[in-house]
C-alpha cells in the first residue's frame, strides 16, 4: 500500500509500504477514507533529525473496517469508523477515568510497530474500544470533513475548554488561530462563554473564528497583544486562556493575559520544557495551569450528534483537499501558512 | 511600641517604633495578643540584602481592637479578632469571588506604610472586612494557638487541599513537614482523603502529621522518595500532591509523584521562577498545576467552628513560645529546625 513517511525535517515522501496485517485478536484493519495533516506534524517537519528508515505519519483518520481479529465484538467489515489520535484499551484504570491518552496499554500511531493515518490502510489495536462507529453515514457523506475533526482537532479544542472549565459568563481568550485554536473557539462557544477573544493574525482564519463564535479578534502579538486583551477585559485579563500553539511565546502570552484566579489550559504540544511558573507568572495570582494531550476518544460520542444534525460544521477548518500522492505538498502548504488544514482523500 | 524589624539576612531586631495611628476611616488599631514566625519569614532571613531602614516583620496575629476609624461598623474596642496574612476591602471583584489575596485595594502587612504583626500593635486597613471577630473567646483562652493558625498556616494548608479538590477516596501526597505541610495533612483528612502520604524527615513533625491524619510517612528524598511514593500507590503516583515548601526540588518531587490526570497544588512560596512544565513533566500526563497565596480571609469563618468545639487542634504546630523580646531567637530556632513554629506572647 501507499503510506506517508518522514525521513527528516522537510522530507516527507509517499512510499510503498507493507499492507497492515492483524497481529492481536483485538485488532482491526481499517481502509482509510479520509485523513489529514496536523499542526503538530509540522513540529517534526521543522526539527526531525535525518532517519533513513523514516517514521510513518498521520494520526487522524476515518475509515472502513476491512478485517477484524477473532476477539473484536462490536465492529464488522464495512463499518465506517472514526479513530482518535491515540489508541486505548478502554478498560484500564485511566480509560475508566476518561484519560484515554494515559491508557496503560495504549499509545500513539507513530510508535514503533504501528502505522500512520496518512496511508491507505492501518492496523488498529483494541479496535472495539479505540474506534467509534458512525451510524447511518457512508463514505460519500458530506459530513466526513466534520467527522474527521473528531479524530483530533475538535476533541483537542474541546479538551482545552473542558479542562479550563469554561462556563456561561466566562471571558475566554484563545491563543492561536490554527485549526485547534478555532475548535477551541467553537468549544468555548458551545460551553456558553460570553466573550471569546481570538488571538491570531491570519484574517481568513480569524474570520472563520468569528463564524465559530469569537466575539473579538486581537491580531497584535507580544506586549501590544497583551495590552489589547487587558483593554478588552477591564484591565483584569481573561478568566480562561486556551493555548493552542505550543511555543514558549504563546505560553508567555497566556500567563500575561489571564486574570487572577484564572485558568490557562494548554493543548498545543509544548516545544519547550522549562517555563515561568513562579510568583510573578502563575503563583502570585493563583493561576491554574492545566491541559495535555486530549483524550479525544471520550469526546467523540459526545460531540458527534451536533455534527450529524448539522448544528455545527467544524469541517470548515479544511481549506484544501489533496490525494495521498500530494501529501508532501500539503505539508508545505500548511508550513507556508497558505493552507489552514489539508484533508486527504483516497 | 516594640516591633520586629529585619535589616538583612540573619539580622532580626526588636526595636522601638512609632505607635500605629488611624490613617483611613476604615482602619482599626489592634493591640496584638498572639503572633508567630512563619516559614516564609525564613526566606528573607536567608536572602535579604542589607537595609538600614529595615522591614517590619510578621503577618500572623490575633489581637484586641483598641480604636476604630469613623467608618468601622462591625467592630468595637475590646473585640478579639483574627487577622489574615493579607488585608482586603471585601468588596472588589476579586474579594467577591473569594480571591482576597488579589484584592484590588488590598495588600500584605510588610508593604511600605504598613506595620508587621510581630509587634505590640498594628494598624489594620478595611478593618470590617479584613478582621474576623471571635465570639465568646478572651485573650486568656487556651484556644488562642489554634485560632492563630487561621491567620495563615491552617488556611494555607486548607487552600492547598481546596485548590487540589481533595475529595473522599483520594490518595494525597504532602511534600514538606513544616507547619503548612502538617496543616495540609489535616485539611486533606477533613476533606475525606483516603490515604495521606507525608514526605518529611523530621520524626517529631511527621509524628504530629500522623496525629493530623497522615497514613504513611516517606522520609526519603529525591529519587528514593519518589520510588517509595510510587510503591505505595501501585506505581501510579498520588491523585493530588500538596507542595508546602517552595523550593525547586520540592516542585520536582511533586511532578514526579503525581498520577496522570492528577493535580499539584502549591502553597509554598516559590523561590524559583522557571521550572519544568513541558511534555515530560506536566503536559504528557495532563497534570494540573494550581495554588498560590491562600485567600485565608475566606476560610477563617469556615474553619473556626471545629477549633471552637475542640474537634481539631491545629495549634499543636506551635512547639515553642517566646516573648516579643526573644523573637530573634525564634527565627534562629526555626532556621536551625530545632523549633517547628514559634508563638509570640505579649
Amino acid at each position: 500500500m501507499k503510506a506517508t513517511y518522514m525521513f527528516g525535517a522537510g522530507d516527507v515522501r509517499v512510499i510503498d509500504a507493507p499492507d497492515p496485517v492483524l497481529v492481536d485478536p483485538t485488532d482491526a484493519i481499517v481502509r482509510i477514507v479520509r485523513a489529514c495533516v496536523c499542526g503538530s506534524d509540522l513540529h517534526p517537519y521543522h526539527g526531525m533529525p535525518k532517519d533513513a528508515h523514516g517514521v510513518s505519519m498521520g494520526h487522524e483518520f476515518i475509515g472502513v473496517i476491512e478485517e477484524t481479529g477473532a476477539e473484536v465484538r462490536t465492529l464488522t467489515t464495512g463499518d465506517l469508523v472514526i479513530a482518535p489520535f491515540a489508541f486505548s484499551d478502554g478498560t484500564c484504570v485511566f480509560c475508566q477515568e476518561g484519560l484515554y491518552t494515559s491508557c496503560v496499554h495504549g499509545g500513539f500511531w507513530d510508535m514503533p510497530g504501528m502505522g500512520g493515518g496518512q496511508a491507505e490502510a492501518i492496523r488498529v489495536p483494541y479496535a472495539d474500544d479505540t474506534l467509534v462507529k458512525v451510524p447511518g453515514v457512508d463514505e460519500e457523506s458530506p459530513l466526513l470533513p466534520s467527522l474527521l475533526t473528531l479524530s483530533d482537532v475538535y476533541g483537542t479544542g474541546w479538551h482545552a475548554a473542558t479542562r479550563a472549565a469554561v462556563a456561561p459568563g466566562d471571558t475566554v481568550a484563545v491563543v492561536g488561530d490554527g485549526a485547534v485554536g478555532l475548535m477551541a473557539v467553537l468549544s468555548a462557544k458551545q460551553k456558553g462563554a460570553e466573550r471569546i477573544i481570538l488571538m491570531g493574525r491570519h484574517a481568513s482564519r480569524t474570520d472563520l473564528g468569528i463564524e465559530f463564535g469569537a466575539t473579538d479578534v486581537v491580531a497584535e502579538r507580544g506586549e501590544e497583544g497583551i495590552a489589547k486583551v487587558k483593554e478588552l477585559t477591564g484591565g483584569f485579563g481573561a478568566h480562561k486562556v486556551l493555548e493552542a500553539v505550543g511555543h514558549l511565546p504563546a505560553y508567555e502570552q497566556a500567563y500575561k493575559i489571564v486574570r487572577p484566579g484564572g485558568i490557562i489550559s494548554r493543548v498545543g504540544v509544548p516545544q519547550y520544557e522549562e517555563a515561568p511558573v513562579g510568583f510573578a507568572s502563575l503563583f502570585g495570582g493563583n493561576i491554574t495551569l492545566t491541559g495535555g494531550p486530549a483524550p479525544v476518544r471520550g469526546y467523540i460520542e459526545q460531540l458527534m450528534p451536533a455534527i450529524l444534525d448539522g448544528s455545527v460544521n467544524p469541517g470548515k477548518v479544511f481549506d484544501r483537499t489533496v490525494t495521498l500522492d500530494a501529501v508532501p505538498d500539503a505539508y508545505r502548504a500548511m508550513d507556508d501558512r497558505v493552507a489552514l488544514k489539508v484533508m486527504i482523500t483516497f
